[in-house]
């Protein structure tokens, strides 16, 4: 990345060419998402990155004429202060004012506030305009961006083939699930739809591709009616086995940029596809009535679509393909993934030869890289030492990292994607004798870890209700992490996927739990400039066999599918209940038979140390 | 109360009411609260009840032509089932739609539907309004309330006197409330406050009375502009004494009625107290900019008081009273609530005579009229044997309740208003052998009730976030229970009060728990037609002395302030961890302690055999 001096040289460019704008801009807001709301972006879309210096997945750039703020989230307080240059003032989210209302009390009365209407969504353009209209300020949407406009060596496009997704991993046909979409519109009187997250379109067209890095994406938008079903996309990257597949389901190829055109056209009734079929307008349901709403996620839909359709034909809604994609009901688990796990936790104990952040992280892809359906890593590897292990999406830099340490904790937090499935776990160990301190905060992450895992719970619970049962055993202490306790994780898709969500954040979007969802149970500890801890395993929720069935809601309860053995020696059995101390036993005993057939003799015999029960209180 | 037959004849004589008005009405809302948005209201305000025959204290009864239905909550399906006639159709609130939506729903698309506007806050109107916007349906406010006129025998106005609460038990003066409620006003921009909940006012005036059974508030409303304060009431409840008292404070007395009139003149700003002011447009603050605004608490405002007020100048916030009230700080608690809760607990297992649901209660209630500071009970005592006790709030007729059962669990929730405090206790009990299964239920609900009082949790936590900390051990067994796990409690006022709560359900209200705040820990389970159990505790809430601050948020803690014995016999000792069983026998240890100086040696020789320690797992 630039250097903090070359960066801070373009803050000036850019704030030349926001006073040359015309109206000038007071300030120029750079969300770090792409024009499809993503939290995973390419290397072209990372101006956020580029502007601040910040790495973080998630943040926002405000730049003034005087000021520059960065605003992200707890997972990267300390990473932020590390990377911003004097330039930059760090604003904590869920501490300090929201960006909109920043600007809403900071900038004069007729400031003139910059965005690429591409990069930020409908709902989060809403709330700008809202807190800008106590005053008369005004949100301005760029014809370019201006961050691009100064960014020299921006990467460009790599047309990269996308690849389609079989059905025996995908789990159902890309017709049945159009059908399905279709059979959606129909109640809610939408005549089409538009999809503009990358891993809806890529799900629902059971395709894939390789645009943005751990997320195996196409650069794609959707656009499906009740007759006819578009792809947008740079046609450079649509291979004659994927015209042919597209052909066949009836969907036409475009050209990416087509998007906003068709998007006009679609809301004057005049976007036609080689499918037959009448007008939009003159579209009829089977009950026959019209069917005219353009259905939009304002989450996820960017405020230039929104811009070309008429307030009242939208609809907005979460999209009807969130939750589809999130039931994993068809969809089949190997074992490919958890087998290279369980082994790399092997490696890292072994001191043999000196090992640094980046050569273990390496050696673990290297390990994964050698399983069937393996596809790349899910999300740069978090291998961290010691201090290190604070900084919560720490990622070391061959040149800079740290070597392995006896005297220090090292968390690893990892994943790959492989066709069968998307993994994501942690595992923190010590290589020599940990402190009590370290004992009674692995501890206390383990008892929030194991709490979310055996929880059992009525339809209808939010993630959100279940997060502080990972919490109480931290919070007993005066303890806490700035994160949420889970996420969603996809199947070969994005590591961290919606609509559910195990946080700590209420949220209008966090769906109750349902069977065959997938999520991840991931409590943590950080002392800054010390260490850190994180405990994480992918957990998919199923029926409880629970004794009764009160008010006939049914109960869900979860069932873990990550399998790698917890370091005894960071474990305080005296903190334990004995339920407590019989789960860890019974999931070690459970490594013991899942993964000794995959081991040879040496791996096992360490397997059969690391899985010894522990001290068991009578 | 009246009779079935009785009662559907004075629905017909209501829709007959309906039909003559004008415009005519397609449906009549009942709600059960009174002009000041009241839980308990007095005889003469039962509406709901009288026209329904549904007892319970929350329910929302609407009337059309052709059918009546009903509205409550999960504490009331059950007795609704039984109190409801042939008539009427229970609507189950959280499983079926809410009345807004049913009526926009059901009702033809230029429905009238008619509302006491002083007996509905502005936050439901504004709900009914925007569900009828979907259609024309219209909100008609009523100048009269029709259940009145088919209402012969209405009970008649009880001039009871109002009483000054002293400042001994109110912990702050009438001076010092006011003079921090102005303060509040100013940075609001706002020139004066209505307020109408009545335990709002009677915190404020540091007054109390008798008009509504077990709340010991007086009908009235409070305007205090940033000069003047006023208070309306019935002139024939104020003694020379008040007289003096709100004088010395500079506060007018006015007639009840004139509130409206008064609101009016508010608005044109020509309202005029008797102390020392300018004109309210005048009014500066101390910035010298003008306050112009009224504010109102749009939850517990009328909208018959809002209508008076022009939208323009109402600011529409949480009451400022609602925070200071529940953060009890200067108040002092009284042992004497405790001490009867205890002895009414031994009296509980005295089986010499015949005791009914009706003559234990009577008893219990005896016992506390002996104590100092006694000013009645807090709410209907729930005194319920077996199947009664699986009717949430259970209130046994002397001449159909039950007989106490050696065989069946005996649930008794009470509670009394004492000047130092309002106290709220529950205990289950079984006088003969409890099933494996009656224990097994016990032991989860005492499971949950400990989980909370053992709860430690930062700051800007919400009660609705602890909730699911006493629910999960009977989600373990697919069991529930369909009430909050509890609620805020005055002193010496409401039994239950906001503006926190710990619930299941997510509300914009809930705010976060703070220190020196009152709360109830009453978990439970309620199994139809056999059995109920119910533990409950008052908590205060306090700086918890965690060994760490994380995040510098500050942790709080609960203290418990209720001292009775559990019932060793119905706790299942293998269900407990050692950490539960030692908060059993410390508990125990401390009731020993506290009540063994209060007691005479019978009493003190039941409460040592109630209070041995219970089996120590190893």
């Amino acid at each position: 990345m630039a250097a903090p001096a070359a960066r801070d040289e373009n803050l000036d460019a850019l704030r030349a060419l926001m006073a040359a704008h015309s109206p000038p801009l007071h300030a120029l807001v750079v969300p770090s998402e792409d024009a499809h709301q993503s939290e995973y972006v390419s290397e072209r879309d990372k101006r956020r990155e580029f502007i601040s210096g910040f790495t973080g997945s998630a943040g926002l750039a405000l730049i003034t004429m005087k000021e520059a703020l960065l605003w992200t989230d707890g997972r990267y307080f300390l990473q932020a202060t590390q990377q911003l240059s004097a330039c930059w003032k760090l604003m904590r989210i869920g501490e300090d004012l929201p960006v909109e209302m920043w600007i809403a009390e900071n900038l004069s009365d007729d400031a003139v506030i910059g965005i690429n209407p591409w990069c930020v969504s409908v709902d989060a353009a809403q709330r700008y305009e809202q807190a800008f209209s106590k005053k008369r300020q005004m949100l301005f949407q760029l014809s370019s961006d201006l961050v691009d406009e100064v960014w020299k060596d921006r990467p460009p496009v790599k047309p990269l083939p996308v690849i389609v997704h079989p059905v025996e991993f995908a789990g159902r046909s890309v017709s049945e699930k159009i059908t399905e979409l279709r059979e959606k519109l129909l109640p809610e009187k939408a005549a089409a739809i538009i999809l503009t997250a990358l891993d809806e379109v890529a799900w629902l067209y059971n395709i894939r591709g390789s645009d943005v890095d751990y997320s195996p994406v196409v650069h794609s938008y959707a656009i499906v009616t009740l007759h006819d079903a578009f792809f947008y996309v740079d046609k450079r990257k649509v291979t004659a086995e994927v015209e042919k597949y597209m052909a066949e389901n009836g969907i036409d190829i475009k050209e990416y940029d087509m998007v906003a055109t068709d998007a006009s056209l679609l809301a004057s009734g005049k976007l036609k596809g080689s499918a037959v079929g009448g007008s939009l307008d003159g579209d009829k349901d089977i009950n026959g009535t019209a069917n005219s709403k353009i259905w939009i996620d304002s989450g996820s839909c960017c405020l230039a679509l929104y811009s070309k359709l008429s307030s009242h034909q939208i609809l907005t809604l979460q999209s009807p393909i969130a939750l589809p994609k999130a039931v994993k009901m068809q969809e089949s688990y190997g074992a490919s993934g958890y087998f290279s796990e369980a082994k790399a936790s092997q490696k890292k104990e072994n001191l043999q030869s000196k090992l640094t952040e980046v050569s273990v992280s390496d050696k673990l892809e290297g390990f994964r890289a050698t399983k069937e359906h393996f596809r790349g890593l899910s999300f740069p590897t978090i291998s961290s030492v010691g201090p290190n292990a604070a900084i919560i999406h720490y990622k070391p830099e061959a040149s800079t990292c740290s070597e392995l340490d006896a005297d220090k904790i090292y968390l690893c937090d990892s994943g790959a994607q492989y066709l069968d499935g998307t993994t994501d776990i942690t595992r923190t160990v010590h290589f020599g004798k940990p402190t009590e301190h370290e004992k009674s905060c692995y501890t206390a992450v383990l008892k929030g870890h194991i709490a979310l895992d055996v929880a059992v719970f009525p339809n209808g619970t939010t993630g959100h209700s279940l997060d502080i049962l990972s919490r109480t055993p931290l919070w007993k202490d005066g303890l806490d992490y700035r994160h949420g306790t889970g996420h969603g994780i996809g199947s070969y898709l994005n590591v961290h996927e919606g609509p559910h969500l195990i946080s700590f954040r209420p949220s209008a979007r966090n769906v109750p739990l349902q069977a065959s969802m997938t999520v991840t149970d991931e409590p943590g500890y950080y002392e800054d400039g010390s260490f850190g801890i994180r405990l994480e395993n992918v957990l998919i929720c199923k029926e409880a066999n629970a004794k009764f069935n009160f008010g006939d809601k049914g109960y869900l309860a979860f069932e873990h599918i990550t399998w790698a053995p917890y370091q005894a020696k960071l474990i305080d059995t005296k903190l334990l209940t004995p339920a407590e101390i019989e789960w860890v036993n019974t999931y070690h005993a459970d490594c013991r038979r899942i993964l000794e057939p995959l081991l040879n003799e040496q791996e096992n015999e360490w397997l059969r140390k690391a899985t010894q029960p522990i001290a068991v209180s009578c």
